[in-house]
């Protein structure tokens, strides 16, 4: 792929790294032991890697490796900023700890392993791809290996391709593949060691050692440009109310992120479980609020998972899901909706049959209830709702300083895993509020992760989904600001992801951490 | 307004001026009398300032201003990115010029003078805006000002300011407006100067001496960011089509620009006038094309003003809006059109009751008629097309450093017009592609952009339009790289626009220049 000149200058960026992960050679895991158990359906699921302990990253002097490491990569799902630092991380500690190992990727996500499609990586693919966006070098897919077929055909591939470690870089659905994956591996006697990296920038893959996961703070950043910029277009015309939709999921983590660095006039935060009047009820008070004062345009932040929170509307899609129609309490919300809406709802199923909120266009939902909420209440002023939509402007962005780096460091940390032999783990970096050099690191088990879920009828360990904590920093943080941004324009325009320059404006670490 | 750290930086920006602006007290304008006269229907509608000559500016010693000056200034239409050091610049030059000037500020567009809406702009006020996006110092709005009782009004307003020159921020109609005022103040024997800068995202304002209207290259630069992540998700995901419509009215520079920056798979330049049925054929083609090599994803560029070309479509257009109903002729195009666009067609009309192509989702149509023509080509491989528009999130971006600095230049030479006492002129910065110091400056009477139009069934005298000239420089560059974009992915990423570090990345001028 040719170069921009900007992404021609990001390809010599050099990451900072831990301190003690600059010296691979001398990395060693100590084992916490003192973990709560999993639960007892995990540990039936996973019988070969659910009674792993925690590690923590410590320096060590040790032996120098003697043998070469021969390790396979891929990405699973949607794209995120900084993938190509894992992979670079990864090929930079793998030639430090033996200048003969090999990487190996697998082509076009999980797929690319169960049809055993792969190429060498080599030096030149490596520097070609350092701090860009994309998934491009080796694709991405979202075939899951869940099959014994599929999980025995995986393992040939690895086989084949004599690898010693396995790496998954994907979100929660794709490290609980890599926990399955590593599971099989262990029971089938195989040596192929797997270690999946949290990667999604939808945020909700997050818990007591993970952090973030990578990808989140470009997306937000570049989200809360594009929402800066429209908000202070929003004054500029003085005629637009904005009605924008960001990508995330079912959690609203990018939207608060989002909100808190460009203040708009609302936020509908879907862990509040708002009913649907209730959200249309609050969106008519705003505006009419503001209309008092003279001003007809304003700016609303929408999660995607939005209406999935909303308990008319869920009790509504369980019917559908379950009947294929409303009940006849359903029916209320139902008859409510816009044709279009009510549409998307009936067509838009995800492989396992539930209504996929990606396909519903909240947004116009919301646009559409207002105009008639406003029409009800007899309201004259001007209402002009504009609707957008964000989510794949970011996910493939030039990496933000802060992802570049933290890629490059799980790249790091997963080498030094493989190299020491663990299975079964997730790699993660800490303190990421601190300077990088500072970060910590270490592994959690995979099975530690898991709880089980009902999906389409069946109970299947999964990982779960980090939501917004109502009672958590960020949102207590937002709640404190979030009355006075509601008439008052406290609109903050952030700008463009800046690369050169000062440091501080530069290596901004996500709020989401704090 | 608050300002996020990025903001703030900003604010320290210092515009780079051409050399002999930065000596505002010796700058002199030279008459160049060899221009062609105006058209005749031109010299009737403005008796008094259609004979004016093309000025130069030039460096002359000369007496320094005695009395300071009073100028009036006023945004109108649509925001651009640099419209506050349009502002700025004025200050400082006026300042310059004599210690005692003042800048009054019509508030929310050209009804603030109709309205006798204004403030005095303050030192604080113009420095908590250099550099800053949007229009909000003083809002934009769109009124005009034609009628006989606003003309009187707005010399009222401009009488009771006491002011020597008034300054109108805006488009090719907002300039038409200036004209107008211009002639009229003339009329009046009021002493009032009246000149208009070159403001429009669009590119269409454009003529000899106007080579770019500003917020131009902020507004590419903004969508170029976003198309070449899309771009790079496109590849990496592997299984979206994504039809991108591109603001910028009826010409198609927007999308030129941003194609040269990014090289999708196809553009579909308006000014080709392809018509309905030959766009759909050519993008099935390219879908065809690809999924042959195994590509199931693409980007494609739309200009917002696409529809509006296509003979066909125009056709359509001219009978809806004189019938009210398509002819026998157009009935075959209105057959083919989703009911959706069909009702848009009927609802969205402008304020003189034409139809409002940037109210017609193209986009949509375009995907479901290449749906239907894929189904009919009994196409078998995947097709997913995802919609976006971009428009508001880049008429407000912080400016780029060309558009701070080509702003804050013709602030200068409005300061310097109105001291030497010109009317009816529009500024203009010459020589952009060269450094800042080394641009050239002048004016260009108003009268002498003007050609006669037929708007809904009156004839009137307007700046014409700059469309995309397919002999032209730029569309010729274009057409020698595009085939290769069709099955090749050579994708750019230009990234996010840079403030800081090396000059080549931060000082690119826009390619519209070539």
């Amino acid at each position: 792929m040719l170069k921009s000149p900007l992404a021609q200058a990001r390809l010599h960026y050099k990451p900072s790294l831990p301190s003690l992960l600059s010296q691979i050679d001398a990395v060693i895991f100590r084992s916490i032991t003192a973990e709560a158990g999993v639960l007892p359906e995990i540990a039936a699921a996973f019988p070969e890697i659910s009674s792993f302990s925690l590690l923590k990253g410590e320096g060590s002097l040790r032996a120098k490796r003697k043998i070469p490491l021969r390790v396979g990569v891929v990405f699973s799902g949607g794209p995120a900023a900084g993938g190509h630092n894992v992979i670079a991380g990864l090929w930079d500690a793998l030639r430090t700890l033996h200048p003969h190992s090999e990487l190996v990727g697998f082509l076009n996500g999980p797929q690319g392993i169960v049809k055993n499609q792969a190429i060498y990586l080599t030096q030149d693919l490596i520097d070609s791809c350092r701090n860009q966006g994309g998934f491009d070098l080796i694709g991405s897919g979202r075939t899951k290996i869940e099959t014994s077929e599929h999980l025995a055909l995986a393992l040939a591939a690895v086989s084949e391709w004599k690898l010693d470690g396995l790496v998954i870089i994907g979100g929660d659905d794709s490290n609980t593949n890599a926990a399955l994956l590593a599971d099989y591996f262990l029971q089938k006697k195989s040596c192929v060691k797997v270690v999946g990296i949290p990667k999604t920038i939808d945020g909700d893959l997050q818990n007591r050692h993970v952090a973030i996961s990578f990808g989140f703070d470009t997306a937000a950043k570049t989200y809360a440009e594009l929402i800066g910029n429209i908000a202070r277009d929003a004054p500029s015309s003085r005629k637009y109310y904005h009605f924008i939709k960001l990508m995330g999921r079912s959690a609203s983590h990018l939207a608060l992120e989002c909100a808190l660095l460009t203040c708009p006039n609302l936020v509908c935060v879907a862990e509040e479980r708002k009913t649907l009047a209730e959200v249309v009820s609050l969106i008519a008070d705003l505006v009419v609020a503001r209309a008092k004062l003279g001003k007809s345009w304003g700016v609303i932040l929408i999660p995607e998972g939005l209406i999935e929170f909303m308990p008319d509307v869920a009790a509504l899609i369980q019917d559908l899901t379950l009947q294929g129609e409303p009940s006849s309490v359903s029916l209320r919300v139902w008859d409510q909706l816009p044709q279009k809406i009510q549409h998307q709802l009936l067509k838009e199923r995800d492989p396992h049959g539930n209504i996929a909120v990606s396909g519903i266009d909240t947004e116009e939902l919301l646009m559409e209830m207002v105009v008639r909420e406003l029409k009800n209440r007899q309201f004259e002023g001007a209402f002009n709702p504009v609707a957008h939509f964000f989510g794949y402007e970011g996910r493939c962005a030039l990496p933000s300083n802060f992802d570049a780096n933290y890629c490059f460091a799980l790249g790091f940390v997963a080498a030094a895993l493989l190299d020491q032999g663990y299975t079964g783990y997730m790699a993660f970096v800490g303190d990421l509020k601190k300077a990088p050099e500072e970060w910590s690191f270490g592994a959690v088990p995979l099975a530690q992760l898991m709880h089980v879920e009902n999906r389409a009828g069946k109970i299947k360990p999964v990982i779960a989904k980090a939501l917004v904590d109502l009672e958590g920093n960020i949102y207590q943080i937002y709640k404190k600001q979030a009355s006075s941004w509601r008439l008052e324009d406290h609109y903050l325009c952030p700008g463009p992801i800046q690369f050169f320059g000062n440091t501080a404006l530069i290596n901004t670490t996500p709020l989401l951490l704090n």
